[in-house]
């Protein structure tokens, strides 16, 4: 793979530009509370919920930004990305509202509805065979024989720069909720939505406390916070929580994680379907489950919430109807 | 019962007045639209989440206006409500907020985590034998005996203009999505709901009509739009749209109804099912059976929906998990 170190990390402004880009197209999604989980709690839980945005996830906020920052001249030539999941039909939605052709490579073997989905969105879907075939070497060779702008999920300024608006509106909200804010929690595959959404806060809200937060038998970040340096994780582990299973910290977005991420949180599957729950009945929220490690955080006391102030992130909410009867049926009542 | 015929409707500045009220309390809930379900249907739709509000339904909104609205000298004597369901946590939550003290009336068989709900909020709950005895005279002698303020579920134009406040924010935000309304779909049980937001849009986006949605056997809305005078229900029908089982219309409800609204649909219990499995699946809301017919009866074909632009109001969100995993596997895929 391509070094990428030579790319600068985007800074605070390149948040400020990606808002002005996203606006009218991107859902302001609210920042909701719940008096009952609060008194449960005994502390102010902030939930942004991003399960609201279009396509289902916070991933079309980075794609928008990122695809809309493709010059002119190579607009024609359309984007490639690589996904199975939630980054895909974000880029296909934003490249579509755009008017840009998109290919999505995705493993042949993806569910059924993945693939029927970006292609409802008006991409073009590539298969590969995952055992057998490199989906980077896929999208590299498309993107060069087409001179098609990759859009990574994650190591990429442009697509961080999108997802921090999700920072830049967290301050903001909170400032009309009249909510001081003690921490800051936010999933973390790959690290885009976390070091973005760190980058507004930075800004915004100086000195309040970011956390990543992990499922656990992937929790890279968090022990590349605590190492200093990129660890990757063991592939062969297993998670519920599809959105989130990184092999290790992306290369731009730890640059920025490092610097300026307090820690990281870990949460149990198990943990991650107590938060679906909690989103089910307090929020009114479908929360897929790497969409609600943050929330799980939160509620699990992974981090203090009495008489405390706290926003979380929930990234997402493409989880299907089995999955997510199991995820309830499991937790039980909360 | 008291005849409400002496008092007047509100009027589109008392929905204003509303807003101004509300502000900052409410949730300003988004207008949201999912791309997949838009090319679905081959037409444009717009959901107001009024899960989202706050105690999870858009009942929030007529029960802080309306208290709001209380002379300074009666305030220390408190509200009485008498509801089993939304109301009574809106009621609640609303008063609590405000520092009022709130009395509401529940049948001693009213689900347990009802009257928990209703207690977390701060309410004082008063059960009473739903067979022997009469919820309003209790309500009454209450509200006598304390010199408190009853604050009805829809026949006051305080909560009608409360609940109006939705009509002004679909109006403003359908314009921010630069989407032409062709028509308006508001569940409906009193009338509260669907009398409020027509007096809004009928000022705002004059001309564009407004539908009331009903579960089969409880259509008296329908039937008395169609008649031109108020029809009660025969209350041995059941339904699971507990929200929405009014034993007719509300009087200054309907006042404003027959001349706002431009007829009723319904739709069966097992199109609700419908409706909440499409609120799952495309826009990862929770919806309540009540919450989600108007959604309901514009995915099942109750009305056009090719090229054309249409809103709906879900308005709750507060099902228990039993009866939200019957209707997602009932409904099945969607």
């Amino acid at each position: 793979m391509t070094s990428l170190s030579n790319i600068a990390p985007p800074r605070f402004d390149d948040v400020l530009a990606a808002a002005g880009r996203i606006k009218g197209h991107a859902v302001r999604t609210p920042l909701l509370e719940a008096p009952l989980l609060n008194a449960k709690l005994g502390g102010r839980l902030l939930v942004k919920p991003e399960m609201l945005q279009k396509t289902g996830s916070f991933k079309f906020r980075g794609a928008f930004n990122r695809i809309s920052m493709i010059p002119e001249a190579q607009r024609a030539a359309g984007v490639v990305a690589y996904s199975s999941g939630n980054h895909a039909q974000g880029v296909a939605c934003a490249a579509a509202m755009l008017g840009l052709k998109a290919t999505i490579i995705m493993p042949a073997d993806a569910p059924a509805i993945k693939i029927a989905n970006t292609r409802a969105y008006g991409a073009e879907v590539v298969t590969y065979d995952r055992f057998g075939e490199n989906r980077e070497e896929i999208g590299a060779r498309i993107a060069a024989e087409r001179g098609a702008t990759i859009v990574r999920p994650y190591d990429d300024p442009g697509v961080i720069a999108g997802q921090g608006t999700i920072g830049l509106e967290i301050a903001e909200q909170a400032a009309e909720l009249g909510a001081a804010l003690d921490a800051v929690l936010v999933c973390c595959g790959g690290g885009g939505l976390v070091s973005g959404t760190a980058l507004a806060l930075s800004e915004k809200l100086p000195g309040v406390p970011v956390y990543s937060v992990e499922p656990a038998g992937f929790d890279d970040t968090a022990r590349s916070l605590a190492s200093g340096s990129r660890i990757a994780n063991d592939m062969s582990n297993r998670s519920i929580c599809d959105a989130l299973l990184a092999e290790k910290p992306g290369e731009i977005t730890f640059e920025l994680n490092r610097k300026l991420l307090k820690s990281g949180l870990v949460v149990s599957d198990a943990e991650a379907q107590i938060g679906m729950a909690h989103a089910f009945r307090y929020l009114k929220l479908v929360a897929e489950p790497g969409g609600a490690v943050a929330l799980a955080a939160a509620v699990t006391g992974k981090i203090d919430m009495k008489g405390k102030t706290i926003a979380v992130v929930c990234s997402g909410g493409n989880v299907d109807q089995a999955a997510f009867l199991e995820a309830l049926t499991t937790a039980g009542e909360v």
